[in-house]
């Protein structure tokens, strides 16, 4: 029995007593569920995806069109879920990405979240527009590793502010978002005009931060609109270009990872560029609509950097076989997002929690089942394309 | 932000005095919330299809079929919309189709989607088979451009006089139609029996003609059925060759677009005619049931024509997405229809002025987020085949 | 106009009095209206498949593999649709299948198809299993053309009998059926026990024989077990031989057409033995589950035969698309089936011409708006594989 | 008409009285008919998969990837359906697959599951988590031909002890099932925290093992938590290697067959090991979500085995045309398992019985209907891919 197994005994074992898990252990099901919670707002802000959805639906898509092939007899009784990445040891692939205004989904917003990280030991990334400040969730993540993710403000003061403040507050990675420098058309939010960050929610960040009042003749708290509209200036609708990532290694010493890339041409930059890592993802199909799949994406980016730079995945992983897949198919470890927001929905930590024991229980299983050991047994060879024609590699 | 981006910031501003779109910003939900407020018969007229459906369908499923790569860091910040096609300015490559009888849709009809075009820059082509005079719907734009779509009537004079009216009323380029010259089998109007010409509407412009007039006895006002039977002899059931463009070009000395071209010898055929321009389409699904989706045959039919003619496409568009997909596989703008005529619907010029600002909002987006500062940035690499398979291009 | 077209102009006239079709002309919407008509074990006769109807949805499907590109200019004003196969002209290269004890659809059963039919002048195949005898139905057609199809029974006299009877009664082409000679597993009629013969219902045939009145003791009127026992035994279960097949051609000095052909090896085979045609069939899905869809064999089977015999082709022709994609990839003609059943529960005569008239006039659109001028001129450059990769021909 | 077709002929002639078959004879059906009978936990427990359902999908998906390819006039009226595998006759080509705690579908569980089989000489395969005991279910099977499935116990002394008394008790086969080691992530269970062998369901084979009871204390009726605790870590949480194949062989001197092979690799491992047979199998979709479908890989494998092991399959089949396939695509036999599960629920011995005639009557008719008069005579020939392309091998 693994550590990351025991849930699943625990579930059952608990059943002789009664007691079910606190909700659905079924990854599909969970937006469901939440949907049943949450008010049409914050639901949709986190369920929707831009335009059509049909980026959403490409990314979920795309897990399908690979298929493990289970391996017997490898006495995979014993397993090592752990991995390092970029300095950071996890005791599985798995970290949780960086979803914004937490606090739309519960009070506690992204102090559960992370608490629930920790507790677990999985890595969380704190997202700028989060509904707490960078140093009051680190000192709620405790001993947990955290990454911080940047959306990059149009104010090197405000910028450099930032970057001190996260790393002094112990974010060990900067995960710098390059696909969402302006909002994309979403119709859910559109429809109906619910936008957080207009009504002061999800701007803990900016709003403490020294260099951004600096900026502002009185501060937030006396001048809530002005100083909306200012981190809305400063955050939003500047797209920048590959030679201004020197200004972020100048103020960040730390490993950078670049989120967003989508284009083997992109990946190879990035290398140029010499960051540590990348996260091949389209933000859950949240900004481009019509976009590639990410999935779709992965394998030929991760050979184009080779060992060059750690690859990350994220859009679309729900499942254990996801993160299987994912892996074998190049990342070095995945971030879950919705899940674990829907998690958050319905109890917090405790939410965020079972969300997260679930998925890293279905993972461990469905490595063992498919005969692996740990991640690194993963490759390509793991999988076969879906459909009669299979790989055609055998 | 943009000119057309600006109308997402609008509507998440007026949602602070918790004013809502007007409706929905969600270019999927658009024919759904029209039929709510439309009798079955003009509703199914706009939105149904010929036969089974089955060409509506592939249209849609066509521009699945293609993924868009997101570039990042491309310092996307200013973006530049426009495109002159024939003579005529663009803010963007987007043309509102000729869309007959839009005075079923809402008493104002053309008058209302000309205001709205004129408003926002963008051209409109008006149908023959309008519910107002080629005069009237010209004096309602303005200063608005404005194009002529053309069904062939099969008496020389009244052609004549209706293109030499267009052209004095300022319509910049005629587009024949040819995919149209007989209706095809359209379930959803003959289970009505619903065809509002047959009742005097969409009359407007030959009803108005001193040539047509010249052949009929009494006025169509004064005899409505015999000026209706003299109306769909002329304007129904005979298809054209080749050879009598000539006489189109003899009368009409601006530039010609041949609009249903769907095979690349067609498209050499218009080439070698002389004509400016070819919309590819297959008429909306509306006409051959079973045909081909429209966006299959772009990349063919643009490969074949290169510079000679302006390539446009019309069929399926309705979102940002579908913008950039058929712009990257060779069309130099598109022609949207139904989305239009369902704002129309919902509330006149206002609500067709809605669903362009939200398209354009979207397509200003959705390029500016996969990377480009302008269309001419884009062709097919900007696009991958959907699928685990890819494009294989890389 | 042409003849067939006619009946679009004919409704939309209708409907400046108010009135409507006399049902829907909804190629996709007859079973719906068909099913509310019917008790459901007639409907599910009719409309249900064999096991799983995994092909029926095959048949279906594979229409959707195929797309028309539509010509333009080609002057397609007149259309001449008529053909004649195996000496038979018909109006339109539409016959009526061979289908069952019709009566429990409508009294009349055969009776109204046979007049419907003869009204149109379009063939229609009389079934063995028909409710009414091979004399009454053609006495019911008058003039109209008629072949007559065989389940081959196990007793050469009765078989000879009914051969010559067809052939009195003016039936001009032997249609014999190869893929039912027992019956498939059907759960729609299984569930409900369902199975018209053995109440005596489409018996008429053998009943009515002297031949097979001859093998009893006592008249079936008179014992009605006895004859439907006899019945069952001599027309289902027992399977033949390609060498038996001239025995049929010994007693039945007209065109043979075997019907059921679905391997390229077959079609040869038929070839070699010497009859006139085949029909690439399945029987509409309702014999092998998870057969190959009719329509996917139909271009290699018509490029193996070439002129060699006359290729028909049924299973899931529903619209006038499919149609014109059938004659495009190798079909003289095609057999419509469940649609004029459909009609014939709605109306009788009524409405078997009512569905006859509305395929004819949508077939007619369809080949005309595609840009031909008749069936001849119908090959598989008129059609694109479905999807973004095409034909490729191009 | 043969033996397994008969009960076509009885159900219809039944009809005759009124009598209609005690529940549904359409194999996609019978879940949601046994889902109606069950209570949610049993149903689940049994029609459930494992996380998001996918592989349970994709082994369905994948038969409808091929197509049988009728073909005509062969003479198949009288076929022979019979094989012999490993030394057991069986009347078709199809075993009843191992499926544990049957007690919680009806009471009578394996022992009329037994029955049933013995009633119409089908094997069955007895799980190691049956309700009842090896003796009894062999008591109940009587002369019917019965295998024996080992979950493999962490103990060499119960699991000698199970070998002998499966040998004793006259099971002929022993089927090894490698893919269920341990459990896999079941949300359907999960969420109502079901597992009836921690209520001491399914464990009557080791719990009345004298082997077993040696390592206990008291006797599990004297206390079933320890009994139950003991017996969760004996047969589950530990995966084998290749060479410890040769415990097995050294306690077994009949034929052993590896259940659970789904890569061509393990299958060569499988000979080079000296086993007898191999059941191509994803337990149904139960253990590894996102497996690749069983019947995917099924033809890579026969090929690479050749003649060297008999290759059994299951997962997924429902009818007569899966066993058609499956057969077609390499397979001896199948082994079906949820639908006479389902049959159990309905009513035992009788549900049971119904299930198997209607599945062997489906594969008799299907079988002979697509021209063929035993299993032998099937190949990949009898087979095509679906679609417009086809095998492309005409």
């Amino acid at each position: 029995m693994t550590e990351f197994a025991a849930y699943q005994s625990e579930i059952y074992l608990q059943g002789l007593s009664g007691v079910v898990p606190p909700f659905t252990t079924d990854p599909a099901g969970l937006a469901a569920s939440a949907r049943e919670l949450l008010g049409p707002g914050p639901y949709w802000y986190v369920a929707g995806a831009a335009g059509s959805g049909a980026t959403d639906r490409a990314n979920r898509a795309a897990f399908d069109d690979w298929r493990i092939v289970p391996r017997m007899l490898t006495d995979a009784t014993t397993r090592h879920l752990g991995v390092t990445v970029l300095g950071t040891e996890m005791p599985a692939p798995v970290l949780l990405a960086p979803i914004g205004v937490q606090s739309i989904l519960h009070p506690d917003g992204e102090l559960a979240t992370a608490r629930a990280a920790a507790e677990l030991g999985v890595p969380f990334v704190l997202s700028t527009a989060a509904s707490h400040t960078i140093e009051e969730v680190a000192e709620a993540a405790g001993d947990g590793a955290r990454w911080f993710q940047l959306y990059w403000p149009d104010d090197p003061d405000v910028c450099v502010s930032l970057l001190s403040r996260a790393r002094a507050a112990g974010y060990g990675v900067l995960v710098v978002t390059l696909d969402a420098w302006t909002l994309a058309w979403r119709p859910h939010d559109l429809d109906r005009a619910y936008l957080p960050f207009l009504r002061g929610v999800g701007t803990a960040i900016p709003f403490s931060d020294p260099a951004f009042r600096a900026g502002l003749d009185r501060a937030p708290e006396d001048d809530l609109p002005v100083a909306i509209s200012r981190w809305v200036r400063l955050f939003t609708g500047t797209d920048r270009s590959w030679d201004r990532l020197d200004f972020l290694r100048e103020h960040w010493d730390g490993p950078i990872v670049l989120k967003g890339i989508q284009h083997v041409d992109d990946a190879r930059k990035a290398v140029d560029a010499g960051v540590s890592g990348i996260v091949v993802s389209n933000h859950g199909g949240r900004q481009v609509d019509g976009a590639v799949a990410s999935l779709d994406v992965l394998p030929d980016i991760a050979d184009a950097v080779g060992d060059h730079v750690e690859v990350l995945f994220d859009s679309g992983v729900r499942t254990g076989a996801d993160v299987v897949k994912a892996l074998a198919l190049g990342a070095k470890a995945v971030l879950i997002g919705r899940p674990f927001a829907y998690g958050l929905a319905h109890d917090g930590q405790v939410g965020v929690r079972h969300v997260l024991r679930g998925l890293l229980a279905d993972f461990d299983l469905t490595l063992g089942l498919s005969g692996h050991r740990s991640p690194a047994e993963l490759s390509r060879d793991a999988l076969r394309r879906a459909g009669a024609g299979g790989s055609g590699a055998w």
